[in-house]
């Protein structure tokens, strides 16, 4: 359903990468990197509507903490999110994960339902 | 920095809750329930600012995809979420959860920085 989702707070955001990053060795460090280079390198990316980030701080459900931070981007649609990380903004956004992202780092996509 | 964040285009939403929902044995059943009931339940959380759900389409890290739906609900502070999982509606709808979350499944609490 493009661009329309059961929530009237959603507007055509159909598409969102979450990225779980786990513990780093050195989390002052990986802030740093990640608010100085990274998060701008993600911000470039052509066609990102929305982006968030935030340091686990529990688990809900009781288990295991698992990640260091949770980050979403949302774009349009999947087209959008294609020509994004095709993009040589995207490659530099990749090319950067691949250095900051800790062992064990999940990234799924989920489109909008 | 509550209320504020590196990126312009997140406002006010400091806190978020990130459940990531494990296969389902009934997809079909388990979206109709989903939607039917556990997210009017959820819509209904006094303080909740924004809410959001999709489907697990891919591992964009090439591992297992792990999870079938990730749905991200965002409240001002801790505050707020903790007023809004105390109340009757965070009561109603933490009740449903228990039925509804297949087995593995997570949720993470994530303060935004």
């Amino acid at each position: 359903m493009n661009g329309r989702t059961p929530f009237g707070n959603v507007r055509g955001m159909t598409v969102k990468v979450v990225v779980m990053y786990t513990q780093p060795a050195d989390p002052a460090s990986f802030d740093e990197h990640y608010f100085g280079v990274h998060m701008p390198l993600v911000q470039a990316l052509p066609g990102l509507e929305r982006a968030d980030t935030g340091k686990v701080v529990a688990a809900a459900d009781g288990g295991e903490q698992t990640y260091y931070r949770i980050t979403n981007l949302y774009f349009a649609d999947q087209g959008a999110l294609q020509a994004a990380f095709g993009s040589a903004e995207g490659n530099a956004t990749a090319a950067d994960f691949q250095k900051i992202a800790p062992p064990g780092t999940r990234m799924f996509i989920a489109a909008e339902d």
